[in-house]
């Protein structure tokens, strides 16, 4: 079932102890849709400028993501540019042009209102509330955050994501939301905020998903080379929304399979560990399905006892 | 069948967030065997000074330790001081005093020299290879080590090492001693040093084991409260060894099932868990192996998928 999807589209400059990119496809939006794609037909809402590529067009296109939400806009196309450290485990920021990003306003285009699955990328939490108030029929809505909304615009965010059905964050992000330092009381503080489900991205170590009554964790995989981390933790949340809308899992009215959820957290990983393996969205271009399955066997095989 | 545990018996005093205890019962081979005690009979190889305490002596007398091996040289106990940071990652050494420990030099009794299951606690990796030449029944030999032994005295481990089946290190001393920031390269990197299996303890990540052909992963269980970390990675060692012992495990000869090695990285994380939840070693004076089997599903619950 058809999964809409909120966030940026940029282009980036990357060097990591493997290379550089001066100039490549990213943002949120397009790892997120590029790796749900596998799973489900996904529309997105974003912006680009006058100088977004045809080639790149033609690449969502080919994974059938429909662009009626992608608006053009004058101006230059969000940009990013940014060094990993030599273990990759960090990285500094060189350049942040949001460009015609500084002004996203989401429009949702009528042949999405009706859709069942939502997932809001990292934008301002009130532009985030204003797209799942036009989506009447939403089975699950889900979104992601970062530490400048949670220091900064703290109301907002607590507002928005009380609607949520599930929040995807990276550990020092849940940490930073509920002011636990322990991970199963931050997360019971955050299931007390609104969602019913909390997924925390560990990064290297892999992921866990909370309940009220119940969790679920995974180990990363491991990679033997990563070559360019960027937008791993954006094509994890596109496998896991994207296995949630191929399932037609219900988080709103609570029709959810355990195993579900469970299995959603491992195709968000398996599509996490492909994204490190080429630089940018590369790895979208060459990957199957048939892939994708062998990996999540893979996962079964390094973690059953 | 019997396990025997070679290296310290100390005293501690611990500082964390959750309290500080002035003098408690220590060591990395109190943990090992306090730990492995559940699986299998453990016989100890450790030196103790004039001021070891009739009731530590209870204490592992009362989970059937063997302590023929366990000399009493004029002196003071080895006595170790730390503090824990606020997040209990780090920990600083306020003080060590080796006292009869600086001249250990472990005697094996008659009686532990046939067994077949061998534990080499940290110590001087010369030392280590004197133990192992005087038991000719070995099944498993496996053993830790640490950051000092590896940067000083490099090739006498690398010496000691490759008589061993096994290494069980932390994931920083697996990329010193392979020279390899990647896990996945630096397990590669030590199977070539000679043991057939490799241990890789990641602290609240969970641990990993390698083999040429194979690797199992598991994520570290979630306490809702860490009291005291201190010995967590020797319970781990203990539960490993412990479960291959109980087993009767032969990773000398090759006899193993990947089923049991896997377990035995489940009963190690087990014993590594309950030891963080009270202070030193005082989880293991009321714990049951019922309080085990049970965690052992608990595992098995949160990663099933």
């Amino acid at each position: 079932m058809s999964l809409v999807v909120v966030g940026s589209i940029a282009y980036d400059a990357v060097e990591t102890p493997h290379g550089r990119v001066e100039r490549m496809l990213g943002g949120a939006c397009t790892y997120i849709a590029l790796a749900a794609s596998y799973f489900t037909q996904c529309k997105v809402v974003a912006v680009v400028g006058e100088d977004f590529a045809d080639k790149d067009v033609e690449l969502l296109a080919s994974r059938n993501i429909d662009l009626a939400g992608m608006e053009r806009a004058a101006g230059k196309t969000f940009f990013w540019s940014g060094v990993y450290s030599h273990d990759m485990n960090d990285r500094m920021t060189l350049r942040t042009d949001l460009n015609v990003f500084a002004d996203f306003s989401p429009k949702l285009p009528d042949s999405y209102r009706d859709d069942p699955y939502l997932f809001l990328g990292n934008i301002q939490p009130a532009l985030q509330k204003t797209v799942r108030a036009q989506m009447p029929q939403l089975r699950v809505t889900g979104g992601d955050t970062m530490n400048y909304w949670i220091a900064d615009y703290r109301e907002e965010l607590l507002e928005t994501i009380r609607e949520w059905d599930f929040l995807l964050i990276n550990d020092s992000e849940a940490r930073m939301l509920s002011g636990e330092q322990n991970l199963r009381r931050a997360a019971n503080a955050i299931l007390a905020m609104g969602p019913n489900t909390l997924v925390i991205k560990r990064g290297e170590y892999g992921a866990m998903l909370f309940r009220r009554d119940q969790y679920f964790i995974v180990p990363g995989y491991l990679l033997e080379e990563v070559f360019d981390p960027t937008g791993a933790g954006d094509s994890f949340a596109g496998g896991f929304i994207g296995y949630l809308a191929e399932r037609g899992c219900d988080l709103k009215n609570g029709h959810v399979e355990r195993r579900d959820l469970a299995r959603a957290v491992i195709y968000g990983s398996v599509m996490g560990s492909f994204c490190c393996e080429q630089f940018g969205v590369d790895r979208f271009r060459s990957l199957s399905r048939d892939d994708i399955e062998r990996r999540f066997r893979e996962f079964r095989t390094f973690t059953e006892f």
